[in-house]
């Protein structure tokens, strides 16, 4: 394709982005429902004008790497360490339950064979921490108790996901789980971890100290930009998705990331309003072309409407994939209306959940109706739940401490 | 190519180019041959890391398009217009000259065919817009009175060399001048020009009303970029390159342009101070790609660096090129100081060049030797010209006014 005919495609994708954000506003809902709806509108499932593609795709990807770098940056690190053991509670729970949920019935209700019915279950445990962490941000929620609880147990989840996709994967293509290489995989992923971090406190003073002396401009955004792709094709490296190298990036620059590591970085506050202030125009212009992407790569032209299958299958188990999520924050002490909005709020499966149905239709695991089907739960747990999430905090809210500030 | 790979890549480029950018200056040379050269060892020359692919070009031509928007937004439009007889003059000696040169060297010099000299001729008419402006820029030159002189010859030239490429084009694969064909690019141009200022002077005020009614953040780089990319695939549509489009809506929405129609836009200062924010960081993102995206392109391994007519070649033609663009300003009154510093601005041949000498390969209108000594030409022009400027200003500058605040 032609270059110009790609520049027209980007602003055709950010515009209806911001025109469907802006009506969604309007009308009460999130944002990210009106972003998600321009991408099923531009796309195959509707006008048919654009297909996603491979540039539109990388865009996308430093879109989402971008939003998760600006969720690490708001990040208190401080307190995502005193919310760890409960994150990892949520998480653990939030991953196993829609997992038997799903398998069980797919399996035992539908009839389904083995590893369709793994993969279903598979496909439930996802969390889609990009859209998850929008929702909270859209209602300035995201840096909650609550919200920090969210966000540790989606950055964990999707870790756990990434195992069970391993696993899962090898499976489908060879029969059989190497342990061997599914433990490298844990080990890179562990590694990468806790040097990331340290690696970015080491690199954020050279940042700062070229940032003053230099007389070109741009120095914030040009290297920001790639200490955070680095970062996130390290992670594609180890094993793990690459927006979780733009969250660990994002968490070592964060203010209170530095305030232990102290006295160089207290000299100067200014630096992280700057990087703030030139990193989010940036961030701004990326992340919608991410969640219209995820809208373009459905088509809902595809699907048998009038299977009476995809109606059931799809609705029982939207159902489970709910239920799963809304029991996870059981295990932990809390009040009621924050478990629930733990609970809620881990209830999209958005992208992850797209990977791993995609992956189910590749490797010919899923059945064109099962797809369509998984599709759907993907799109009933993501479209509605901001909804949901709104709705539960216009009204519970003041029941829930706020420490946004 | 896997997204991760052209992660690393974006991060490569834009990287290396802040190095030797950086490098550049402390030596006391301009960033852009940092940048130029950044390309040059990353690219096929050199280390053979990074090849041009589809992805690359994309994003770099963004950036020329934005470079050329952030030139469009600090041109005194009114300087422009007043200075409009100067440049036109300027752009039409400039043009007229080094191709007639360029032509009776090659043609009876050095005994080539009839459309290989009437190439290199077309080659030499380029100016490249995107290097003189950041030169000039570089030096806080771009504001002043043989500034803005520059600029619109700059751009006049970029149109006329349109043209010629589109008569050279067609000679090359049909054999003959179709001048209907012409004559609606000549057209289409024209129009272009009249109508995008006053289409983005319609728009404007709807940016700034949307960006002070949204609760949405990010606005003002979302519609702005957008605006962009639509004029230029509509500049790219009618015949005239990307980047003329990218100039045009900068031009139309820069402050003085505003003034004569006053009023809505009076009542907000900030708004222009807001786009400059806002938009800069992503301008100094994209940019740096497109130079090093140049460095890329060219393939300095490929040429038989023993070969006698190569250097004897390159550089006759390299004193033509020059000489030509030199001579150019001679055609105006202005002081001897201003027509030098004019001409000289006007010397590097740059990506335009590098069009006119990949079509002449392409069609294979040029010998795999002329096209090596094109390129050697095309880089003496590039390579040297910002040192060349830099020291005539430390040398001459205090004899000519500079207008810049």
């Amino acid at each position: 394709m032609e270059i110009h005919n790609f520049l027209l495609q980007i602003a055709a994708i950010i515009l209806t982005a911001r025109v469907f954000a802006e009506v969604a506003a309007w009308m009460g809902a999130p944002p990210i429902v009106g972003e998600l709806c321009a991408g099923i509108v531009l796309g195959p499932s509707l006008l048919g004008w654009i297909e996603p593609n491979n540039v539109i795709n990388l865009l996308a990807e430093i879109g989402i790497i971008l939003l998760l770098f600006e969720v690490g940056l708001e990040t208190d690190i401080a307190r995502l360490v005193r919310s760890g053991g409960k994150a990892a509670a949520v998480a653990v729970a939030g991953f196993v339950l829609p997992f038997i949920l799903g398998f069980v019935l797919s399996r035992y209700l539908f009839s389904l064979e083995l590893l369709p019915s793994l993969f279903i279950g598979g496909t439930l445990t996802a969390t889609s921490i990009g859209i998850t962490v929008r929702i909270l941000s859209d209602i300035n929620r995201h840096r909650s108790n609550e919200g920090q609880i969210v966000v540790g147990a989606a950055v964990l989840d999707d870790l756990l996901g990434i195992f069970l996709l391993a696993v899962l994967y090898q499976l489908s293509t060879e029969g059989k789980v190497d342990t061997v290489s599914v433990g490298r995989i844990v080990l890179f992923v562990g590694v990468f971890f806790f040097a990331a971090p340290v690696v970015a406190k080491l690199v954020a003073p050279l940042i700062k100290h070229f940032h003053r002396r230099s007389d070109i401009p741009g120095m914030i955004p040009i290297l920001l930009v790639a200490m955070v792709l680095v970062f996130a094709s390290t992670a594609r490296f180890v094993g793990a998705p690459e927006l979780l190298g733009g969250f660990v990036a994002g968490v070592a620059l964060s203010r209170r990331f530095f305030l232990p590591f102290g006295a160089a970085l207290h000299m100067d506050p200014d630096f992280t309003k700057h990087v703030h202030n030139e990193m989010k125009p940036i961030i701004h212009l990326f992340t919608p072309i991410f969640f219209v992407t995820v809208g373009l790569s459905l088509d809902l032209g595809a699907v048998d409407w009038s299977s009476w299958f995809i109606w059931m299958f799809s609705l029982t188990v939207t159902g489970v994939a709910i239920l799963g999520k809304l029991g996870g924050p059981w295990v932990i002490r809390e009040s009621i209306p924050a478990r629930i909005a733990i609970g809620m709020a881990m209830v999209p499966r958005g992208e992850v959940g797209l990977v791993f149905a995609e992956l189910g239709r590749a490797g010919k695991v899923f059945s064109q109706e099962v797809y369509a089907g998984m599709i759907l739960v993907i799109l009933y747990t993501t479209l509605a739940s901001p909804f949901w999430i709104k709705s539960f905090y216009r009204v519970f809210g003041h029941r829930l401490p706020n420490n946004s500030e």
